[in-house]
């Protein structure tokens, strides 16, 4: 993809994303344009259905997520943040994006947390790895308790989105939420 | 009303549980009426609609866990158990039920746990009262940390509720993720 074609297609997902989130996913595809600065076509042209357009939105959350994953693995490998704080900033980044974005919950409802449905699709997969890897450097330091699997972690990490997202706690709230889970992972 | 009136009522609302769990919500009237070993008239005459059916289930239910919290609250007056195993019992009894019985889930997050939908219908919020009296009982017992008010505890339960049911928890995942939970929630 041609580097404008690629600053065009950022452009229409993140336009979309923002639309979708303040009006529901049943907003126009027009309004999507008019926020991107683009053509009614253009959207159209690369996302000719509203579900491939919500599909891709999903796919580029799920590559955000895990490039902010291995950031956080490769910084811990160079010893510029401690394996812990990696995880439990990951894990809180992960809820407060379903806390404040109900598209992207959506996302990760449907294709990221749920190990079941996350095979593979949107990405999800790839974030359940970096969820591992993070976990298991944690643990390797100590920070994690060695008896916390995989699954009690997607299980925690999906019932906090799920009730955030229900509940809309706010930023205090989920903070409370968070530091009792947390201390309960702790090692 | 009358005694066999009330076990008339007893025995129809535990048959519409049962086939309702078992065939799901669509499942006809004259399938509970079998169960229940009445006529369909019955049903009919004491629930005319499948909602009020449902909407009957679900204040049973709740009538029977403000029940159970009333029990252990009692039995922790009397010292009979600690008010941290009080606690601790009916938030594991609260997450199994959503894992094992998925129209209990589905009352529990309606009608129950989220405190926003619970004010008075269908007796959830009996429900939050009870479970209020034992964190409170919990804490003064030094079993449970101060810090954590009713808003986190129906969070995580809350959460851990929506993700044992959409994750579909075995007896041996729900009791390892609320091991980490309960640590977290300890003085």
């Amino acid at each position: 993809m041609r580097a404008d074609a690629a600053r065009n297609r950022d452009r229409v997902l993140e336009a979309a994303e923002f639309v979708l989130t303040r009006d529901g996913l049943d907003a126009p595809i027009r309004d999507i344009a008019r926020q991107a600065g683009v053509g009614v076509g253009t959207v159209y042209r690369q996302y000719p259905t509203k579900e491939a357009l919500y599909q891709a939105i999903m796919a580029d959350r799920m590559e955000r997520l895990a490039a902010h994953a291995s950031s956080l693995a490769a910084q811990t490998d160079a010893g510029t943040i401690d394996a812990g704080s990696a995880f439990f900033t990951f894990f809180d980044s992960i809820v407060t994006g379903a806390t404040t974005k109900t598209i992207f919950a959506d996302a990760l409802t449907d294709a990221g947390i749920d190990a079941k449905a996350a095979s593979g699709e949107a990405g999800g997969h790839d974030v359940l790895i970096a969820i591992e890897t993070l976990l298991v450097q944690a643990q390797r330091a100590g920070a994690v308790r060695t008896d916390a699997g995989l699954p009690e972690v997607l299980g925690l990490l999906s019932g906090a989105c799920l009730a955030a997202k229900q509940q809309h706690w706010d930023a205090a709230l989920r903070e409370r939420t968070l530091a009792i889970i947390f201390d309960g992972l702790r090692a």
